[in-house]
């Protein structure tokens, strides 16, 4: 696989207000776009650090599996995601390997990325999502 | 603070060796660097993703901090590293905001590495280290 970067990293939080004092205050990093992704119950929120985009993710609603990731392990990194140049492509490849796929295809996700989760069982415990 | 980009991922792993075959053979990454941190009772692996590094963390013994977060919460992403251009300042200047350090100077890490880590009570529940 052609891995080419760290996409973003998804981070777990209960408020993206109450986390921007953190992030913009005191990082010093710049939110540049605030976004809802209905079909997982989030809220988004953009950072740019270098070549690689930070995430937070705030659940819209109780049964949103990041409310769930919350209530489980606390606020913390969610996942991972690499930028690959097909998610297809991609997804096939490590199949073939025997990694078990949360999508079987790609499908939309923030910032008009195409997107795929891999299953943290196959991945070393780490929540996965190849993009493009 | 100016933060040039994200220098590495932690990733707790009970195996680097185990891990192997996920890292290199599946997502087609190469590791460069294997490393023993004692006084962080730790062994660590090192891959390079554009910008960014991933860093495996095995623990060497069983009262290690990485044996303790496996137990707690199973494999996977333990913190994450910006890269600043000087970690003294980075410290006096987070600290001056009211966040709490767990290193009130810097100390060596791996890679040769100038290092202090920020409580995850203060960074909205993410272990995070500056470097240099």
């Amino acid at each position: 696989m052609d891995i080419t970067h760290i996409e973003h990293l998804g981070i777990a939080v209960k408020s993206i207000e109450a986390s921007l004092p953190y992030y913009e205050g005191v990082l010093g990093l710049k939110c540049y776009n605030i976004e809802v992704v209905e079909d997982q119950k989030v809220k988004t929120a953009f950072f740019k650090v270098g070549q690689t985009k930070i995430e937070l993710l705030e659940p819209t609603s109780e049964d949103s599996t990041i409310a769930k990731f919350i209530e489980k392990k606390g606020e913390g990194i969610h996942h991972i995601a690499f930028a690959v140049p097909s998610v297809q492509d991609a997804l096939d490849e490590v199949a073939s390997k025997g990694v078990q796929l949360i999508d079987k295809a790609p499908r939309a996700g923030a910032e008009g990325l195409s997107i795929a989760f891999l299953h943290p069982k196959s991945t070393c415990g780490v929540l996965t999502e190849l993009c493009m």
